[in-house]
């Protein structure tokens, strides 16, 4: 296992711990918080292979299927640990926001898709799994209404392509994307940046559509 | 950029335009709205591109993105406005779906499917970015509950189909079925015409499944 | 008609008398009602063939859109004989929830994948198409919290690759794991069987993703 396969693990656990927390704050039982892990680790890789028409990543390689499972036990049998090592998986959580990021540009690129596919499919990669996560719960997603969390994708894809343009080799573009993400990620957290919310309309929402 | 391009435009802009303010009535971010006002245009031809086994149509061409981005400045830029022109998105909106769902049927004509698929993917392309809208609201589909909207898009879909087996050529019939949907939903809308709705049960809903 | 295409239409109508239920209590119009039946009915499979890359079944067969439609004349037109007949329905739901999976581990394999994907698809095939109700009704999906539904497929795929295994042929292999579906099932709900639920922290969910 070489160490990008580490970080993408370390990324979907974190990811799925989340889904897994959530779950269980509304109570869902074993099965349901467990589905809600691992769509939240995998869904925006999944919507991202059906987008791009290729395989779901996750039905080549039994490995995501197992790490969503060592997090479920993880939150199941060592809950008060769960709590304590909230800036740990803030971490894991960032780590694997750049990775899943970067991962999803390369896929389009190799398609053949231009920068701005390269850029959505990248931000739906590392964010759209939480926004799916989210449906599940029946909640209004998290991603649309808080935090820097797309918006560290969208910057990292854009450095991403700057640094194509400006011939790095593909190591280097891939470390310096994936760190950007966390960076502004982390970055946002810790200072309490977020985008402006809308301002509703004073009056009532329209019923054309 | 042709007519029909314009037109394409014009419903791209409405539906966006549609999300963007149910987004900012829910006190979304700028992001968050953005992305509720992108996939209430794109959503329904996205479905329907990946029932049929099409690569998704906005990833080949950047302009929805972009005519997104326009709706949204627009309603952020011009929120005075916005309820003003009430009247004027309505018919955008009526022009987008009538579009829409006549896309939706030559497509799904193009890859061999038989009428009643067409029908399907028409009134999908038309109708599905809300309900995709109103999933990420949090909100039950208004589709479901008011108005005639899909319905409009099934009606010009039969009148697709008729105008074909009457043997008319491409562009008149693609100009009758549209103008029929948009003119059943302005009439519906008009007349306050709707679909009854179904009685609940007097015992709770069924716990079987 | 042979008497797997029957059990199929059984179990379709059962799965769309469920959603069209449980539309018809949140007051959806026809259209929504309809609609929400026949995403219960064919979503699970849907979602399975975009999954595995195989063009949507129902869209091959006209037959799951009209026995949908009967399933809605049924729930509009005979409302008092529906009540009384809801341990019927009990019954039809795990005879199609049965066959659903193993349908759709059949396509999995058909498609080459190992095992456990295809565990995963038929479990999906039978269960998912709830899921998808309950978000179009803007509920907490119920597989996730109640009862054995889901667990019911995944312990029947089990048996369908033991009996593989086994070296049985398809035939037997196929009706024993459907079997056992519909077995673990039935006695689940008549012995109030169900997985436990997750406990919530007692801190608040975590708002880092």
């Amino acid at each position: 296992m070489n160490f990008i396969t580490l970080l993408d693990y370390v990324g979907t656990f974190a990811f799925a711990i989340s889904g897994i927390r959530l779950a269980s704050a509304k109570h869902f039982d074993w099965f349901g918080a467990y589905v809600v892990g691992f769509v939240t680790a995998v869904g925006g890789g999944t919507l991202r292979d059906l987008l791009l028409g290729l395989p779901p990543f996750w039905m080549q390689n039994v490995s995501y299927l197992v790490v969503s499972g060592f997090a479920f036990l993880f939150v199941v049998g060592l809950r008060k640990y769960v709590i304590r090592l909230n800036n740990t998986f803030f971490i894991f959580d960032a780590v694997g926001l750049g990775l899943f990021t970067v991962v999803g540009i390369q896929k389009s690129i190799a398609v053949g898709y231009p920068m701005w596919v390269g850029i959505i499919m990248g931000t739906l990669t590392g964010a759209a799994g939480g926004m799916l996560r989210d449906v599940l719960l029946n909640e209004v997603p998290l991603i649309f209404r808080k935090d820097i969390y797309a918006i560290a994708c969208i910057c990292g894809g854009l450095i991403y392509y700057l640094c194509m343009y400006l011939d790095l080799p593909a190591a280097p573009t891939q470390f310096i994307a994936a760190c950007s993400v966390i960076l502004i990620r982390i970055l946002a957290v810790r200072y309490g940046i977020s985008l402006p919310a809308l301002k509703g309309e004073t009056r009532p929402a329209p019923k054309e559509k």
